[in-house]
């Protein structure tokens, strides 16, 4: 019996959250001091939970069994974002972490963990796990730099740990499982415990430069403009519009970023760059609604007072989870938590998404109060924590039994 | 008889675009070792035309003629935006050094030049004038820092001029022109030669901010955002519906500066600021306008999803011009370019505001090509350049007759 010790994990979070911590928050950024130092921690617990640690040549961090061919990789990441929470990848990893102690010292060491590098992409976002997946080429991601002009390759050279990496081969497990806050309103406004997920929603970008005339606020008259800042109002008033009786019940879209040029009091703008995220579970949604923006881009080009460019970039699939694993969660949370867990949609990305395409796969969520995440206020109830731990524990103790 | 010599005009006018020449354009922001150069060489030419150079406290250079009450200052501004025209204001000043030159060899001493500090606002759009004009106190603005954090203090402190700076007295003169290119595309479309400005049109801003919730853009489902960018379009929107049917036959309205927060992609936006600058001769309208943006405001604040704060500020009333003046110029313009010019309003402000209201004041405008300005695009054909200050020295000579 996998019996998970509440204690031990809500230890162990709490120990990991004061490396970085940064008052109720944690900031903790791939590749800096401070990441290396909570994955250097997270490598002396997996040793002393009788994991061998493994860094592989990117800087994912794996907890391997000692012996016998390990069947279920459990975890996440546990970098953050600039102003990070103290949960978010954090809670898989040392989920993975419990569950493989746990299954040791009931005899079962089928369970490995796993942290994966750079989720939050400060080189790009799900950097490892991509990686390790085959998804991004190794070498193709060598000499991107982070903001600061520093190069993955110099990073990566400077780590001592990576001096004797090792490939670590997907074929050595049979599935991944994944542990995360949820990130999202929907299981702290139902006030319920558990969500399993069903699909991680994919994603594509419209690239939107409103192209104006940079001319004098006083002296251009109203029917003479080419304003770039009124041209991206009229484009997203109408995207707004028709993505409303267009999207589906979980599409969501955002203009995260607006970018006017020069900026300026008096000066009737020139340009205005944009983006648009649209993220939809459904990749035929997800077509049509980009190619709508397009469109309307265009219709908005041919009245002529702005050009409106769109480019439609990172188009990534929606990923379905693996059916068996949904069923085995889903199975575990309605017997521990009857009533109080529900199937779900991920509107958020995760490492499970590339790792998705190479092994059957699933998510399991606990709450976030008030929905808040990558910010210091995000939180998660302990007993949802602990609880989560326990409906993934009992998944994984089902699983160990129908392996040979 | 005040000759103008079209020769001496236009190779003032190219010798002062070489310093901090970018181009076509010219760089030659307030302060800045290159506007200060450009202002000694003024200084210069202007002791080289027999006009005494005076400093004030502020860093406004007048060329006062040697003997005899001044009559008319004639003068504009020699600094430029961050990526500034040619002509701008330096047209202005080397009219008014010309004008002045060919009064002295016509034995008619009266005419005092200026270049005004900083109109562009690196400090305080037109501080030099309103400091001059007594519409803003010299101490309340000393402590001001421009984008570099460079104190206005320390940078007067730091010009060898101003060690003996002198106050030049308003009351030396009795009445300011300003001869300008008209930085929009009335004449230029019009293919007139002159404009006359009878008013130059008063201002309001809405200082706007959009405050909504910011959160995950995968994870928040559209019906429980508070999404700050969607909430400035619905703004920028009704705004500018209401305005298209309420707006005068001039008004112009810009939202030329739009900052988003925290502008990343992947988060829906918690706060966007914006301005909102409305201008009109007519105090009446701009009153009613700024309060239809602020009711828009609350409006949409009442639904929820967004609270959005406006402060109206920098509520600049028009300045009606000197009606003789205006009348002089108009003579003048109607003797020497029959036909080819008009009264207008000025949509930008200039010195000639502040100055307005302490003496009688006036404008003279000549074409800007395809309405061009603060950009290094600006220009004006040479004749253009000539016939404006031809037309600004036979008005100055028939002022200078009436004189006592």
């Amino acid at each position: 019996m996998v019996e998970i010790n509440s204690t031990r994990l809500l230890d162990d979070l709490a120990a990991l959250r004061q490396i970085g911590g940064h008052g109720t928050g944690v900031v903790r950024e791939a590749f800096t001091a401070t990441d290396l130092e909570g994955r250097r921690w997270l490598a002396r617990r997996f040793a002393e939970a009788g994991l061998r640690p493994v860094w592989d040549p990117i800087g994912n961090l794996f907890g391997l069994p000692p012996t016998g061919r390990p069947l279920v990789l459990i975890g996440s990441h546990s970098d953050t974002q600039p102003e990070g929470g103290w949960l978010d990848g954090s809670y898989g990893v040392i989920c993975g972490l419990e569950i493989a102690r746990a299954a040791q010292e009931a005899g079962r060491p089928g369970i490995a963990v796993v942290s994966f590098a750079d989720e939050e992409g400060t080189f790009e976002p799900l950097l490892g796990s991509r990686v390790w997946s085959g998804e991004l080429p190794f070498s193709a991601i060598l000499d991107r730099t982070d903001r600061n002009g520093r190069r993955l390759r110099d990073i990566l050279a400077g780590m001592p740990e990576l001096i004797t990496a090792e490939q670590v081969s997907p074929q050595l497990f049979k599935a991944y499982i994944e542990a995360h806050i949820e990130q999202g309103l929907v299981l702290d406004d139902a006030d319920e415990a558990i969500g399993v997920v069903e699909t991680i929603v994919g994603m594509q970008h419209v690239e939107v430069a409103v192209i104006g005339d940079q001319n004098h606020a006083g002296t251009t008259p109203m029917n003479r403009r080419h304003d770039a800042v009124m041209g991206f109002v009229a484009f997203a008033h109408a995207v707004d519009e028709a993505f409303r009786s267009e999207a589906g019940p979980s599409t969501v879209w955002t203009f995260g970023r607006v970018t006017v040029s020069p900026n300026a009091t008096s000066i009737v703008p020139g340009r205005t760059d944009a983006m648009l995220q649209i993220r939809d579970p459904e990749q035929a949604r997800l077509n049509h609604l980009a190619a709508r923006a397009v469109s309307i881009a265009e219709n908005i080009s041919a009245k002529g007072a702005v050009q409106i460019r769109t480019q439609v970039t990172a188009k990534l699939p929606p990923a379905p989870l693996d059916a068996t694993l949904v069923s085995t969660l889903a199975s575990a949370a309605e017997r521990l938590s009857p009533g109080l867990w529900r199937r779900m949609v991920s509107g958020a990305l995760h490492d499970a998404v590339p790792v998705s395409r190479i092994m059957p796969s699933a998510m399991l969520f606990v709450p976030s109060i008030a929905g808040r995440s990558h910010c210091f206020e995000e939180d998660t109830r302990p007993g949802d924590l602990v609880q989560g731990c326990t409906v993934l524990g009992a998944a994984v103790e089902s699983l160990l039994l129908l392996s040979p």
